[in-house]
């Protein structure tokens, strides 16, 4: 039965239950965290023979270079070739670099704002430039637009992508739009999955010369259930479709080998390589190539990639099922939220009454639980209907998480309560 | 006896020898490289622990942290202290981050072009920003500027640094120079040290808020000779100057343990560090401190770091001990050549009869001997007087270094011997 359908009575009960349970909560003194989509101890853990590789002796890569020395901008053939086959791009348009992906899309981005790309017509500086960001999103993505000073536009991220139609508009509209985030396989935190007519209509769609789509396929291989979606050729369908410079492709192993000491990966055409590879040369010289032979003699193959995947999906998928069955028996059925089953990925979107999630995220700090702060997930963290709440299953173990479920929907339900008057704030 | 003070057959007769020599130089089919300052394989074999650390089931800093995940913006604490005490500057004024000290510099001045910098007025984007360059300098910090359109003023490099009261002129009239690349130990490619009282001046002198020294100490452990240059306390100094922003201190482990895969460090104050850390926030969740704690349970403390530079002399000395001899040999007395002798670093600095290195290079490479292009240690790769030449002799062994010295002062002697009109081009 809904909270709408409650007679006072009911409601009453309800409110005294919640109250009780919310004075508990507080009282147990907890310390716990769902802020991150951080890989836990466990599933670090499972790439631990990257602590003793390249082994003694070790430091040649296949074709002779001493990896422990200057160069190798493009990073070691071994690792991109194992990396391309798995993000089904071509080797020669795949780059491997140093631990960060995010570090390549700020430096693409930022390179752009310095010197403009290619098909441009200059610098992006002090242009006006807008993005275009699907939300709720990635609230790393946004910080690096909010910082060059980039405006962003928000529009509805729908299961399989926004809507292109609604974009494409805006594009036309205004040429000082440049861009678009997507994260195309189990975004965060929604985990929609892009499918293949809305990227070929994002790839179709006019554009300027210098529109990128910033394609951050972060989870590419992060699969929680068989149904396991392949990356798009996404290089590939750019270039059918007459804009083969449009798509950066962004992955990294950073939720595969080690959060902190994983290899990051560009994908892209010939020219945005070329240009990217011009720039980078300005930066270093060369990305840490030992860490790739690391990476190539742990994971052999790509085959080997999608044996670790598997095992952090046996340490994941408990976690996702446990988030959702609390869920389910703590606030299903009485209509005041919604929430995420995404297919993979690292995170579950919860919904709350609208002008409710703030104030749920209040109620958990105070009683010692880390959520990320509501309307992370939006431009300049705000979340226009305020009902927004990122949940991050992965970090904790599954007793810790339990609790922090448990507490989360109490304090859901509270601020519920809260808004209709039923609880006194 | 000079060249100068030959008579016509005795010049004759050299022009015959030399000319002779350079046809047997060609005819030996040579491919020798004296370019960059590349350590050689024995000298990356002198870390070879580091292939297999930090080994198995160990992966926490001394504080707890898991080193495999992500955060730690600043570094690892192990490997800033132990650096802390070889560069002089308090840990907590100290981060450590990646494998290239390159990066940090890229991207200081890039943040400075894109958002400004403590103290300034805003970004320095398009508003004509200029920077003094000694002159011999590094090609690659040339590069930076070059890319990013800022203006370079060349002033002359002496023994102990450039003359502070010309910089101070220069500064005092125009206010768009925001800055001054100093390679103050062992400077690339003159081996100049900077004194404290050169540096005192260039602390002290007026100079816009937002000037900055980028003060490159990439050889600062890089003795050569019993004579160990220390460190200047350099941010001590600024702050007594009363200008405690303006030095940003670089420094890497690149030419200690390994060019590709080292730690990087960055050293400033408080107000530099926020700025820095601030948008480094924007860029990555933290450097590679896996590999900070592989280079701290290699070195153990900074007497590790000590005997590891002692091993590299004993590599290079003999190298720079070749190389003079070669120069003295081979071009003493003749008044055509000079050359430096640095008491560390990576480079001698040759000064050939003006008009003639781009002319020495070019015989070189055609008798297969590739020498670092003439200019490239000036703005834009030009050289005004076309006389420096960089010799680079770590990574060639012993025996190519030797051919190839025997090479390159051949081809010096032809090229003014051509000048001279005594051979013909």
């Amino acid at each position: 039965m809904g909270l709408a359908d409650l007679d006072q009575q009911q409601l009453d009960a309800l409110a005294a239950g919640t109250t009780q349970a919310y004075a508990e909560l507080q009282e147990r003194g907890l310390s716990l965290d769902l802020t991150r989509g951080k890989p836990s101890a466990a599933q670090l853990d499972l790439s631990d023979e990257l602590l003793t590789l390249p082994g003694a002796g070790r430091s040649r890569a296949a074709d002779g270079t001493d990896v422990r020395n200057y160069g190798g901008q493009k990073g070691l053939p071994e690792i991109r070739a194992i990396f391309a086959e798995l993000l089904g791009v071509e080797v020669d348009q795949l780059l491997a670099g140093d631990n960060s992906s995010l570090s390549l899309m700020h430096d693409t981005i930022s390179w752009a704002v310095l010197h403009g790309v290619p098909g441009g017509d200059g610098p992006w500086f002090g242009r006006g430039v807008k993005f275009i960001c699907p939300v709720p999103g990635y609230d790393r993505h946004f910080s690096i637009l909010s910082s060059l000073g980039i405006e962003m536009v928000p529009v509805a991220l729908g299961e399989h992508g926004p809507d292109v139609a609604e974009i494409a508009a805006l594009v036309a509209a205004d040429e000082s739009i440049k861009g678009i985030w997507v994260v195309p396989t189990y975004a965060n935190p929604t985990g929609a999955v892009y499918d293949e007519a809305t990227t070929r209509a994002l790839l179709e769609m006019p554009a300027a010369p210098d529109f990128r789509v910033f394609w951050d396929n972060a989870y590419a291989l992060h699969h929680l259930t068989d149904t396991e979606h392949p990356p798009l050729d996404v290089l590939g369908l750019a270039e059918q479709a007459g804009h083969p410079d449009r798509v950066l492709v962004f992955a990294s192993t950073s939720k595969i080998s080690y959060a902190g000491a994983g290899v990051s990966f560009l994908a892209s055409s010939p020219a945005n390589l070329t240009w990217y590879l011009d720039h980078a040369a300005k930066r270093s010289i060369g990305p840490d190539k030992l860490n790739h032979l690391r990476h190539a003699l742990w994971f052999r193959d790509a085959d080997g990639v999608r044996r670790v995947m598997r095992r952090h999906r046996e340490l994941l998928e408990p976690k996702f099922a446990l988030v959702r069955a609390e869920l389910e028996r703590r606030l299903g059925g009485l209509g005041i939220a919604s929430w995420t089953e995404p297919e993979g990925g690292y995170f579950v979107s919860l919904d709350v009454p609208d002008g409710t999630a703030s104030r749920v995220v209040a109620l958990a700090r105070a009683a010692g639980i880390a959520l990320t702060p509501a309307g992370a997930s939006f431009p300049g963290g705000h979340d226009p209907r305020d009902r927004n709440i990122r949940i991050a299953p992965s970090f904790p173990p599954e007793a810790e998480l339990a609790v922090a479920m448990e507490g989360l929907t109490t304090c859901v339900l509270l601020a519920a309560l809260e808004q209709q008057g039923v609880v006194e704030v």
